[in-house]
């Protein structure tokens, strides 16, 4: 039997940095080490992470400098995650003396600083994405006062002059060619930044094509996660028995009966070693030695 | 009866702007006034200059500083057409000491410099328009030796980088539109300039209207005038009694039988004294007074 696991699967770059910064600062000795706000969505993870002394303070979460700083007392370390915090929380918590470890995701912070850019050059920067995403509101805080949020596919009243436009890095592309479309006829001058990232157009093009040369999928991820759920439905449509897991748990040794090729992938958050887990589960069950392939 | 006559009929700006200069400049009697390459495509005006001494020099339409300036002897002033011209021709032009009137469209002139800006500010340019347009020529002039020329609807290699753009200023919105949805996925930072002249996209708007609420449309302008005959096709096809016609001569008094309120409407190379004699003729056959109304 043949396994394929997807190079894609699973964390992406951001995510995978952020998390091995994480633990790195819990193995070094660093007393007492938190992340701001829980550093995925991915209850595993945090609980490894709390067993070897990183907690989560939650309290901080789409925080502003307004709000006082509790829960930083006794604080040593404190991991800012991908998606980044506004500025004036990033200046305060800077004055506070506790050690930060910034794991804002790479691309974001370009998309911050793009931002502010924009803003300095003088245009009024539209920002496309989820208002309440905790990674726009980080990137609202770097573009200037005359700054708009654009949710994708809302209405847009007639924007004129010099307009910047940044993209919350999960956006698909054809948002960002709706938006281009509704302000080229009124806007004189535009300055787009292409901030999206494309590891998760990358992860649905690779899952599609190992989906068409194996004869079982399973997709492992959050029965919730949408961007897991959308990589089950796109095997499925392909026509291949696909199954959508958490756990190496859910595999049933029927599924693999009479199975030659077997290809796994991983939404955004599922970890590594879960994934492992799968391939060993498969390989276990399937009563023959370890054989993985790379896609 | 109502005669209304589109405030956008006939002339754009930079058009009467053009033509205004070339009157001028012939009757302060500058010597031997010429323009480069016709003035415009309307064999009346081009007549009209001429009698009062204004010839055209047409062996440099299209041409580089490579060219040997022929027809220029005995010349003391030159007028540049609203298309403008490449920045090495109007270099050579200025070191011959013949004075220059420059009657580049202001709007082009802006494409230009727009052009130069983003060359100097290192993007690849692209313009967007017809390859073979004097106006295309010219503002390629100023894009720096990375430019190219992108003619609407034709398909585009993969532009990677730091994009700038600035369009013809005659294409419609919706070639940019297209321009854009192709490059901004390999793009990682576009910069428009949208230097189109809404000028055409207002007289359409303003026949429609127009057309809406009289009984008869005349539609002047030469027969092979492909806005024109767009302004024709759009009177035709709301359903009001339309003609396109040269000049008055083509007005027969049966058309105007038991009509209430006729609309005039012109292409951008007719001029008001055209427009003028078309309304005059109107009113003279109807067998009523002058009763001039604005939209």
């Amino acid at each position: 039997m043949n396994i394929f696991i997807a190079n894609t699967a699973g964390f992406c770059f951001g995510v995978k940095r952020a998390i091995d910064l994480a633990f790195r600062e819990a193995k070094e000795g660093a007393g007492r080490v938190a992340t701001l706000g829980p550093i995925i969505h991915n209850p595993q993870v945090i609980e490894q992470l709390k067993q070897i002394g990183v907690t989560t303070i939650d309290k901080l979460e789409n925080p502003t400098s307004e709000i006082p700083l509790q829960g930083l007392d006794g604080l040593d370390t404190l991991i800012i995650r991908t998606h980044g915090i506004p500025l004036p929380l990033s200046e305060k918590l800077k004055s506070t003396g506790i050690k930060l470890i910034d794991a804002t995701c790479p691309f974001v912070k370009k998309a911050q600083q793009y931002a502010k850019l924009l803003s300095e050059e003088g245009y009024k920067v539209l920002i496309l994405g989820d208002k309440d995403h905790p990674e726009v509101q980080g990137i609202l805080s770097y573009a200037g006062s005359e700054a708009e949020v654009v949710e994708p596919g809302k209405d847009l009243s007639p924007v004129t002059g010099r307009v910047g436009v940044v993209v919350q890095t999960t956006q698909p592309i054809e948002a960002l060619r709706r938006l281009l479309n509704q302000i080229v006829e009124t806007a004189k001058e535009i300055k787009v930044y292409n901030t999206i990232c494309n590891s998760t157009a990358q992860r649905l093009l690779e899952t599609e094509e190992l989906a068409r040369k194996v004869d079982i999928m399973y997709v492992i991820g959050g029965k919730n996660s949408a961007n897991t759920k959308q990589l089950a439905r796109l095997c499925d449509s392909i026509g291949v028995e696909t199954y959508h897991i958490e756990t190496a748990e859910e595999i049933v040794p029927v599924q693999l009966q009479g199975k030659e090729n077997v290809g796994i992938t991983a939404g955004a958050s599922t970890p590594e070693w879960i994934i492992k887990e799968v391939y060993n589960a498969i390989t276990t069950l399937s009563g023959e030695g370890p054989e993985v392939s790379d896609k």
